[in-house]
């Protein structure tokens, strides 16, 4: 059986224990879903200071050269590089994962021109696939199509009809290029939680989320990769002004800028690039094998604690057994996953409800403290060995969960 | 000839005149460059304060229904409505220009399948140009192709192979319709400028920006309108997740909402979306047949003063010479334009220059008065007079300008 005092050594012996400062974080709040929306950086909340009160409010048109507005998506696509294992010049921030991914679909379609299948497992994130189903939808089945599979199918698909593919990382794409299959990987819940080797797995493109585990703030900017050996063959098709390669020269052909530069469309979005920005400062001095460490401590911590309580053991965890298997997070489903959710949130155990039945707990390093978990546990069995989630108020769904 | 107490009863008498002190404006400063990049509202920066320091800070994943943030999209684009002659469900806020006119172009030929040509202005903002030439590259030239030509030359080439246009309004719009032809308006510098009136113009699609004339910030989202009669029968490809008719159920085929929802694609950016809906205030109780008085009388003004000196007097200024046709803005074109431009910022009159020789003044009604267009004048006059643009340090160019 663990005891507190454990925790407490656990705590005093971490090496990521300073980091929890730098960040503002709700009073009397367990934060367990930052892999939906990271909490706020004290350094985003200064830099959104300066760059409202100094730079938009009395700079003004001036702050797109004095206060470098003109090269944020390259600065910070390239301080997100290091955490993605990519060398400089590979990663811009811009738009949105689903706008990024149709930038990097219509790419692979140019670089494989006799492919026209784009491989997913069947369980990817929606918009993964909508964005598929969009490109297919404006440039005809005959030049794009969608195939999906049940993951463990997905390998034994990669023949030479398909362009590109998305799913686990360095035997994936090594299988891929050995067929001459393209890999564009979403790194949505990895970029920030785990360490990555994009450039040693020689991935082709990645694209990655900046309001999960970056905590760039609510909606960030996104960002995409390009390995360097595709940037000259290239075309994007949302090939705005700001990919040209001279975006004041005002020619009315376009002529794409060298380099990843290319992946931006139109005017980059700075207040809240400048957050995003900001936020990755937090990474300043982290190892990235200490996040991944310290995330599978977190969850097994979890499920130890669950394992000691009678009330807690019946509930099933979808998740896969092995921390290495699970990334960051861990899911329950119970046929009333949503009021015990609500009952937790109202106790402010902030988890993730997903239709139509799953409880996801999410374990970011950063700023929880073993003793977060134990606090957690505490409440989660309080709630179903006392039945809370069965009162009334906790019944009612809205409409966005 | 105009005196300055002339000028002092014009600030006393404007109906707008209470509007600048909606503004945070830097102190000592003319600031003629709102078409650029509207300046700071107080609303926003108190707006900003509280999705940081509440929203994002404290209610975290909770403010996406909390907060309205899930809605802000089409809440912000509800407010811009009426500035555009809009009923409300037709317009959203999201992305940039660029992506917009992506999707509404390529809507555009879904409606109009047998059409393949995008006819527009050759001197048409480039990045409108740039986003034709990645479509057509996209989907082949035999199903999409640009045709661009002088303005004066576009009505005559209004003919049955046209599917999208951009140019004038009421006129164009109707001409177009006699040819089957769908217009798409780019509204980036007449939004929050003058009055439009999409609606009763029949418009069909148009798309606007956040950051000049409704002041919403560096890089903010852009808006697009489509126009009721349109929404059931379109497909818009950058079909990402937020489109969807139901964005939490995660079902792996898309389907897109009803309405104009169905034109987001990734997450919407809250921290820019916030910014700019609560700019959009400053216009509440504005007229804006106000709003393009001023704009006259401040340019207007801006001539007769220019008429006054003899220094002045020999510039060539480019644009209309009737109110009607220059929008809120004058250029003058002169050798050293650069280094004119350059030496009006320096003393604090912050002006544009476009290269290769033109100085544009902007004249934004809601935060500039008739004294600033006098003392611009005054300083204009001194730098040409004294021939201050010729000392040396005006004569090296920036990167971006």
């Amino acid at each position: 059986v663990i005891t507190f005092e454990e925790i407490q050594t656990l705590d005093a012996e971490d090496p990521l224990r300073a980091k929890r400062a730098e960040f503002c974080l709700p009073a009397n709040t367990i934060y367990l879903d930052g892999n939906s929306l990271g909490p706020l950086p004290i350094k985003a909340k200064e830099r959104i200071s300066t760059v409202i009160d100094e730079q938009w409010g009395k700079d003004l048109i001036q702050s797109w050269n004095k206060n470098h507005w003109i090269d944020l998506p390259i600065i910070t696509g390239d301080k997100i590089a290091p955490l993605i294992g990519a060398a400089t010049g590979q990663v811009i921030c811009c738009d949105s994962i689903s706008i990024n991914l149709f930038k990097l679909l219509a790419s692979a379609l140019t670089l494989n021109r006799e492919r026209k299948v784009i491989l997913s497992p069947a369980d990817n994130f929606p918009t993964d696939l909508y964005m598929v189903q969009g490109l297919a939808k404006l440039v005809g089945n005959d030049r794009c199509h969608l195939k999906s599979a049940a993951p463990h199918q997905l390998l034994d698909m990669l023949d030479e009809t398909v362009a590109g593919e998305r799913y686990d990382i360095e035997k994936i794409t090594q299988l891929a290029h050995t067929k001459g299959v393209l890999v564009i990987w979403d790194l949505a819940h990895s970029a920030g939680a785990f360490p990555l080797e994009l450039d040693n797995h020689k991935v082709d493109f990645a694209v990655g989320c900046g309001y999960k585990y970056l905590n760039g703030g609510p909606g960030a900017p996104a960002f995409l990769y390009v390995a360097e050996r595709h940037h000259s063959r290239i075309h994007q098709p949302l090939s705005g002004w700001m990919g040209h390669k001279s975006p004041f020269g005002f020619n009315p052909e376009y002529a794409a800028a060298p380099g990843i530069r290319k992946f931006l469309s139109g005017t980059p979005n700075i207040l809240s690039l400048t957050a995003l920005d900001a936020a990755l400062d937090v990474f300043d001095g982290v190892d990235m094998r200490q996040v991944e460490a310290k995330s599978h401590a977190l969850s097994s911590l979890f499920l130890e604690l669950i394992s000691q309580s009678k009330y807690l053991t019946p509930l099933e965890c979808i998740s896969p057994a092995t921390c290495e298997a699970r990334g960051s997070q861990l899911a329950f489903s119970h046929e009333d996953a949503y009021a015990i959710s609500q009952a937790l949130i109202d106790r402010q155990v902030v988890v993730d409800f997903r239709a139509p039945n799953i409880i996801r707990f999410g374990f970011t390093p950063l700023y929880l403290r073993y003793e977060d978990i134990w606090s957690a546990v505490n409440i989660f069995e309080k709630i179903i060995r006392q039945k809370l989630y069965q009162e009334p108020q906790y019944q009612i769904r809205n409409k966005v969960t």
